[in-house]
């Protein structure tokens, strides 16, 4: 099948699973043996990059796990967390909520910071919270929450977490590979992300860079055999191995993901156009009217929630099929508080498919029969300032 | 890329993951956003196709979960079995040992009737152990056991089970869509399997058919969040989606793979091939002076253990390089009492991939200098009559 033949597909402004390089996919083509010296040089390939984007190579190993990235969250939780710990989880949207949710199920305390939809956890209640109450022995934070897209002040909080003695745990799904996390500095016990956020692999699994002495000293605490990632730590280390078996394609994706990664200057090339992505989009978006939920220094270059359009006419469902039917693929909104939608720009995205998706939402407005993006001035009134 | 630009990959002989289609492969050249109507339809199709593959459809629903079938067999014990009630595994392998870990670790009672490597367990024994426990309230067997290749007694015993009034999980992983497995007659709460088994799929997620009453009366027994098939069930029929990202492509690919199984006339023409490779290989392989670990009774159409040659010149990984340097990849023996290795007929293979085995095993015994396969007689002379 040459790349003609291919139907076209809709871009993917979404959070993810997103617009991957057709490279990416082709490595897709071959099947590998699991058990085969290959696949482990692939494996372990994969894991090296992983751990060198972060800098943690002297003091972190990767362990990825089949799975989403949920998957990797859940298991890093359950993994190092002991089962007397109790945790201080800060949530502002749905990730935050479901770390809360998953200690819950596997029966670990936990005290939830909610600041509500967008607004950030703030370092210093932070700190309140832990000198208040000694048993919080662990902090779990997200580091770009997309249900928003807003970018939480990690290294505050890291330094706040790590001031107080306690260990931080990082849902860094959506920002790692993009925004840029030192293991070097960040003094974090954990970093979780998955294969396809920004190293642009296919969805399968995710993975953790782990402290290499919190994961040594972490046997036997899971709650789960297959969510185990000391166990799947050490199966790597002892037969280079994964422990169960692997999604091999989606593995050979990332691998070649990771190597399209490197082509473009890694971190630094990807964050450079992922943030030319979000500015153009903003700017475009804001002369068509629309108005981005977050102030800028809140936004990330991951993705970006806009409030709807105030007009009676709007419906989202007719909306984001007026742009699909245009080649492009929008995200609905997720907060609980005010009408949202969200546009992703991470990806295989460039100038091209931003001023697409802004050619798009400008014919859906006209389609909807809606003169511009302006939101209910109600709606912006009772937006926090913050 | 052209079907000859792509390096010849070797062929797979092994339990998982196998040789697929070129068109299953091509399904994932394509980028699916999760949350769209095309891939729910794509992941309804799915589920529709893996339910009427066992006649499942008025009794049990199908419930897909990312991860390897280790993940779904996990995931299916964990949201069913009661967290008070007690378990009988039947055991005669890995497989079944590792359900005996995973109910361990998530803190389940159970009772292993551990036959060993590859004894088959007897429906009489296991209805002493029920009648001799009111409160082994569950019975776990795995169909075809692959650390052997042994196609257990699962009517016999599910027969018993269900006589004495206990709920049957079967781990079908390498035997659904290939052995007949009809769930209008066998009285099974749940049968688990996999994308990249004999549906010949690629690797990245797992399934059960669970019966329905069955499923609804579990919710919030899992111990796990994302291992919860309740949640995961209810999400799918609510919205259509899966409840984390799924593994897109790896759908995409399974729903191609089930499109092709279909051609080949289902469970009974796929079984007919894969019974046919079987034989050749195993006449084969005799032909070359190997011997078969099991007696023609308990052999499974899916994998096949044979006895390693008595040369002291045999060494297993000269053997399996030899092999692979002709373009097949075998799979190592995982008994514990005798020497053995696998080979696997199931997968895009057919008489000329079969021939082509025999012939690269034919050529490796040369290589090692070792006349022909015939086993240490001592080794034979000690094998168990069953």
């Amino acid at each position: 099948m040459t790349q003609s033949a291919l139907p076209a597909d809709p871009w993917l402004l979404t959070p993810g699973p997103l617009s991957t390089a057709r490279a990416t996919r082709e490595a897709m083509l071959h099947d590998w043996g699991s058990w085969d010296a290959e696949f482990r040089t692939l494996t372990a390939g994969v894991r090296g990059a992983l751990l060198a984007i972060a800098h943690g190579e002297a003091s972190h190993v990767c362990v990825p796990v089949q799975g989403s990235g949920s998957f990797a969250v859940e298991a890093t939780l359950g993994t190092l967390i002991p089962r007397s710990a109790k945790t201080l989880v800060l949530a502002n949207g749905a990730y935050g909520k479901r770390i809360a949710e998953q200690l819950s199920v596997m029966g670990r305390a936990c005290e939830v910071l909610d600041t509500g939809d967008y607004l950030p956890p703030e370092p210093a209640e932070v700190e309140r919270r832990l000198r208040a109450d000694p048993e919080l022995g662990w902090v779990c934070v997200v580091h770009c929450e997309t249900s928003s897209g807003i970018l939480n002040p990690l290294a505050a909080i890291a330094e706040v977490v790590a001031r107080c003695g306690r260990e931080l745990i990082v849902d860094a799904m959506s920002s790692f590979a993009a925004l840029p996390l030192d293991l070097r500095e960040l003094p974090a016990a954990a970093l979780i992300a998955s294969a396809n956020k920004c190293i642009e692999g296919v969805p399968g699994f995710g993975f953790a860079l782990i402290r290499r002495e919190r994961l040594a000293a972490s046997a036997g605490q899971a709650h789960s055999l297959c969510l185990d990632l000391h166990a799947q730590w050490r199966y790597f280390e002892r037969s280079g191995q994964w422990r169960y078996t692997p999604p091999t394609h989606v593995v050979a994706a990332a691998a070649r993901a990771l190597e399209l990664y490197a082509q473009e200057g890694g971190q630094t090339g990807r964050l450079a156009r992922y943030t030319r992505n979000a500015e153009r989009l903003v700017a475009g978006m804001q002369a068509l009217g629309f108005r981005p939920l977050l102030a800028p220094r809140w936004r990330s270059p991951i993705i970006v929630s806009f409030l709807v359009p105030g007009s009676a006419r709007f419906d989202f469902e007719r909306f984001y099929l007026a742009i699909k039917a245009r080649g492009y693929v929008i995200y609905p909104g997720k907060l609980t508080s005010v009408d949202s939608f969200r546009i992703g720009v991470i990806g295989q995205l460039f100038d091209a498919q931003i001023d697409g998706v802004l050619a798009a939402v400008r014919s859906a407005l006209d389609e909807l029969d809606i003169a511009d993006g302006a939101p209910d001035p109600a709606v912006v009134a009772a937006q926090p300032a913050f």
